[in-house]
């Protein structure tokens, strides 16, 4: 039994010395916008750690400003007029496909021509984007979403609708430029109910699901946080889904009925803990999935301030597997 | 049947006017640590609302001066010197009864003469009090709580031993003052995967529990964000559960074999979706528990920003429930 692909979720990101060094002289945002920027970064763990998949460096909020949405940074995304009426939502634009984020196809093609693994597209799930839209800034618990999702339903499903849409639109022009999977990133869906997920996330996320349907990619789930969800999430059609480490595997599995080859879900904040512990960590892991269908991956985005030896110590102990 | 019982965690705190109004004069600290002040703040929910039972205003962090830790609130707790290592842990007090702050002990005696209705003490749990002290302030995901679990497992399971021996003599301080019941406060064990949480963080709950068990008084284990940890919360010796709104309370029960009397879990995010939801909600709610053992609440501390009208509205429905 081969060892499992591997790849770590934020993996172009600032636990790496050569990004900070391409950041000292480029902000966040300069970086996304310029393909060729994005595209370094990308490359950046690719030839570091000879990770088995690249992901594009980008931000799931990137493709937001084509809908009309004011964007900051700071560092996290701030919303220059956040959504809370159904009028503020009627304003949002529906970009066509051409329309959204041309920077970012342009640095999937530049990442194509330089990749010789695959290269997986992202997006946010709409839930999750309109937890960014409505708070208008990160948050704890995004009490002012589940307050808009409780108080205008219908402001907020078409909402959720038009955002679903608009991904399909920006995923389908990250696969048309070459991206060889997707990835659907729903960090706050864990914030809902299973009533509250079913009535509004999941058919966003379904409808993100069938648009990219017929281009053959491999479509992959992240839900967050989503233990309770699990039962409900079983129903997505996606091929992949990407859990946190709350729950063992084994549980995810049986839970979602097998219907998902799993990736994840190591601790990040095991990278903390030493090289030592990591690869006993990661050997346990592996050892249970052996056999499984598996994608091995953290269950979070590695930490700005993970030490560089127990990725290390992670990419060794997983290209090593079984071992002699 | 009858309506169940209800209260607010956070009842007594800064969505209240004349909370705010006090408050302005003194600091969080000095209410805190001033025993007229620290009653008066738990009566004013009482008497505004008629809650059924009143919960002492306090912070968890506040016994873990006794201990030895420099705190300080910015607005949340930040801990001086961080627990990083074995020496830190064995650095720490553990004080006896009578030392474990005494205005406490004192304010709850000032309550039990002013108040009609029972009153709940409190203790954070070993788990989440050590989150704090690892981590130095609070934080998204606590990652260095979870890699000194990880990598010093023997230091970590000293300081939860300790913070839980600290506790039993805290919450024993606050029954011999009058508490008439306790609640447990785990904010942070969803943080930890089942098998985590059932070598770290239940053993000192355990222990606390089992440390208050001959006082009679009924105890409460609040546990958040810990669907995938039901199965093992099931075997905390505690009479009452309190969850948050990720899951049915119907799934909870069945998760936890029907062990406890359930409470909460009314997502506080209803309360911004103004009167009329809230009491759709609630009604719904009641409904769903009618006939079970079950304390209504949410499904956490109430939000500073909540309007009073939606509070009036939870209280006039559960307080008119079944109705006519």
């Amino acid at each position: 039994m081969p060892r499992p692909p591997l790849w770590v979720m934020r993996q172009a990101g600032r636990y790496l010395p050569e990004y900070r060094q391409l950041r000292a002289r480029h902000d966040f945002l300069t970086v996304c916008r310029t393909p060729e920027l994005a595209c370094e970064v990308t490359l950046q763990p690719i030839r570091r750690f000879g990770f088995d998949a690249a992901i594009l460096f980008s931000d799931i909020m990137m493709p937001l400003e084509s809908m009309g949405v004011e964007l900051a940074f700071n560092p996290g995304p701030v919303i220059g007029h956040p959504i809370r009426s159904r009028k503020d939502v009627e304003a949002l634009v529906v970009p066509e496909e051409g329309q959204v984020t041309p920077f970012v196809g342009e640095a999937v093609r530049l990442l194509r021509q330089k990749l010789e693994v695959p290269l997986i597209g992202f997006a946010g799930a709409p839930l999750t984007l309109a937890a960014y839209l409505v708070e208008g800034r990160g948050s704890k618990d995004f009490s002012r979403l589940r307050a808009f999702l409780y108080q205008e339903p219908e402001a907020a499903l078409l909402l959720l609708d038009k955002l679903a849409v608009t991904m399909v639109r920006y995923l389908r022009m990250q696969v048309a430029h070459g991206a060889q999977a997707v990835q659907l990133f729903d960090s706050w869906a864990g914030l809902l109910d299973p009533d509250t997920y079913r009535t509004f996330a999941l058919p966003a996320v379904q409808k993100v699901m069938a648009g990219v349907a017929d281009l053959g990619v491999p479509r992959i789930y992240f839900a967050n946080d989503a233990q309770a969800l699990l039962p409900t999430i079983a129903e997505v059609s996606a091929e992949v889904l990407g859990v946190d480490w709350r729950m063992p595997l084994k549980e995810v599995r049986r839970l979602t009925k097998d219907r998902f080859v799993l990736q994840g879900n190591l601790d990040p904040a095991v990278l903390f803990a030493g090289p030592k512990v990591v690869s006993e960590r990661v050997r346990a892991q592996l050892a249970q999935t052996q056999g499984l269908r598996h994608i091995m991956n953290l269950g979070h985005g590695i930490m700005p301030e993970t030490p560089i030896d127990s990725v290390q110590a992670l990419v060794d102990t997983v290209k090593q597997f079984p071992g002699t």
